[in-house]
């Protein structure tokens, strides 16, 4: 694609050759000469002396502490917005093409969508549906009863557990596993445990993207409600019961616990863990690692351990920092107090 | 099934229609005219007053505020254990039926027993035994000579390397890898790191459950043993040589390092880290992100970021909460002292 | 094998009989009389008087308290050593043979090595790549343009997604996934989020392990990268754009966040968590569960549920412990000026 014409797609200006073949994106430390980089953080402005790319977008308002007249540079209102644009032009048509692959095996009395693709070693059970435009990958399993609504992309080795609801333009990454039983016992008088049936689902709503090995049970009974634009990252663990609303998100490797309710629009950072049957309010970033065992009502940043709103945690850590000097300080008392 | 044949299997006692028709289980909030719900907790007392379920079993001892006509109660000794009861009795049988689906791959020299179930795109490593009433789903990698006993359930997607050896009863989710490497190296002169050979395996005794995504490596020589009943959440990593006791529960996204023993009957919640080569003894409970690096030789409650007995650990949190008011105190102290 | 040959092998000196005959290795616990086993660590000692083994390997030095003439020692430089040695000699060929089993789906325009094996119902997409000598099991997805270098084993259920490229003698445990889409989303002014396309890939050096279960994600754009022989346990999270180091180890359940730098011969431990766009340096060891929120600049150990260097850690958690101290010191010095 000529620079010009990218220059159209993304309402730029630009200041050199408008006939440089662009034929990809790259970092800005390692693009070639068909490729196209950006600067939006001042940081990398350092590597504009040395780029290799083929071509620069840039603010209006950079100024280079010396022009290179060998790379033509492209100004737009927002770089990252602009590049971010230009990944999804340059985004590889997924080219599996549509169809039902030859070793699929499709169970009786299920509903196939148009434009639909089912991979290879591809299990659907019975009763099972699948939307228009939805691309099942190779070594999946889905259940009985399943629906998988429109334009859904499910990606390799996923398990989908009998009788869960998927809506529309949901991305499951591989190893990922929908509705596996919660882990719910009831302990017996000699000590061992005895299964609680684990008989609900797990029902997801739209445009929900879910990371690679990442497990969400199904509820005891009723229904687990992952909110319509919820993502959620790598190796989450979201057990039975557990409600998520619009548009949270949750980073890599954080657990909720049985039960727990999450607002709407919540940050729910790596590691993090929530224990069961507590609510989250609306709106409420939760730190790395943190530890939440109460619930939260009130909006707002929580840290530490054990979680506390965040201005509190810091000063607390301080205070902790200081303890040497408050030593000292008991110490030089001590010593005055002995004198006197 | 009408509530009096409910009534007559959880030995109960109607008030109101006994003819009611039942058809399943649901939660008192959401639950509708052909399902039974229940009261355990008084937190949900409060429901009854708006419930639409068909029938709601409560205590003997239950006394609504408002008595609803409409709605016929089932009198029980214990509310919840009678509806985890129906629950079973509900629980949908699995209908996928028996024998070998025809994409199975079954090595030469296998032992299957009668009435199991291989779903689709198995493979079954030579030499390996299947007991009776097994079921193996679907996508499922079963090495060479490993030996599965009677009734046991391994859902999709599930791989279990050489050799391992899983007793009766047993459930395993989807995507859980049993007998991988454990993750033992030597450090070489250079800096580098040279495999050391875990030729041992996995070992699971009968009744145990393990959720998704779940790992448990083999040894590096002998056996990674997991007890009689032990009950193990998604996400927990179990390393090489561990052993667990019997009837010990393990919360989701804990990890065990190598070569540690947990002892019966102890519970480990979530996302709590126990390092190699220690020993917790019989009936510990560890709290949710603890870590344990120091055996336990006496049972009761650990928690806090460095394990300590709960209490102390709690006296600990106090103490660090009342540094603000030590500080004032200390200020005033040495105030006083600056006028004497 | 007779005793004699295995101490031709390992250069050792017999006191015993010579023509044991010598099947496996074992634990000095429970190590049958076809055995062989070993004493490294003085704790393992007392087994020697009850041990069952057809021989023991011990160091030159070894005095035991009672000669046993029943079972030859075996004397060596390096008792550890030597038997890792001999578990590398015992350890199982892996029998499987060479091809391409029946049910495997191998896109067009691939190019295969010789040697390789390639086992039932994996899906190689097309214009991939498998060396020499490299074994992919059951039920893995390869994506398109894949390049596997010579002498990798890839065990069962593991997905590679698209244009990855994996160098030499690699091994890759079940359920871990390679080049999922990074957690990359646009906050939209209605609270929503877009995804940011996720165009790059992984590389992964000669020599790496990586444990089952694990996620490495793909870069936002070029590569993120994982050095020459680095070890990673299971269930470890590797956001997108990070890079690791040569020989860096990560053990089980860390997780590092997108765009950090791990230097070469660190150590991180289980459960540790690095945030987003930090760097560590070269020989950084990190505790377990510990969590680093700003780069590390300087070699040493560092813990603390906030990263410090350990001997400050250790120094804070002392005067933590002393806080009780502290208040009574504080109350006497209260209660004396009280008088005063």
């Amino acid at each position: 694609m000529k620079l010009s014409e990218i220059a159209g797609i993304l309402d730029g200006d630009i200041e050199g050759s408008r006939d440089t073949e662009i034929t990809g994106a790259g970092k800005i430390e390692s693009a070639k000469g068909d490729q196209i980089t950006f600067i939006s953080n001042p940081l990398y402005e350092k590597y504009y002396e040395t780029t290799s790319a083929g071509c620069v977008i840039v603010s209006r308002e950079f100024e280079p502490s010396k022009v290179r007249s060998d790379i033509p540079l492209l100004r737009v209102d927002d770089p990252y917005i602009a590049f971010v644009k230009l990944l999804e032009l340059f985004e590889e048509e997924n080219e599996e093409g549509e169809g039902i692959s030859d070793s699929a095996v499709i169970d009786e009395n299920c509903e196939l969508g148009e434009g639909i693709y089912i991979g290879e070693f591809v299990r659907l059970g019975r009763e099972s549906r699948v939307g228009d435009g939805t691309r099942i990958y190779h070594n999946c399993t889905i259940g009985k009863g399943v629906v998988i609504g429109k334009n859904c992309l499910v990606y390799s080795n996923v398990s989908i557990y009998d009788n869960c609801r998927l809506a529309d333009n949901i991305i499951i990454h591989s190893g990922t596993v929908i509705g596996s039983d919660g882990f719910g016992f009831a302990k017996q008088s000699d000590g061992s445990y005895k299964k609680i049936p684990q008989t609900g689902n797990v029902v997801i709503g739209n445009n929900v993207e879910i990371g690679s090995n990442t497990s969400i049970d199904r509820a005891t009974i009723g229904s687990t409600v992952i909110g319509n634009g919820v993502k959620i990252d790598n190796q989450v663990q979201i057990a039975h019961n557990v409600e998520i609303g619009e548009n949270t998100v949750i980073a890599a490797q954080a657990g909720i616990a049985g039960s727990s309710r999450i607002g709407k629009r919540c940050m729910i950072a790596g590691q993090a863990g929530i224990v069961g049957h507590i609510s989250i309010c609306d709106d409420v970033i939760i730190g790395a690692s943190v530890g939440v065992s109460k619930s939260i009502t009130e909006p707002g940043i929580y840290t530490g351990y054990r979680a506390k709103p965040s201005k509190e945690d810091l000063r607390q850590e301080v205070r902790i920092r200081n303890l040497e000097a408050l030593e000292k300080r008991l110490k030089a008392i001590e010593e005055r107090i002995q004198k006197i």
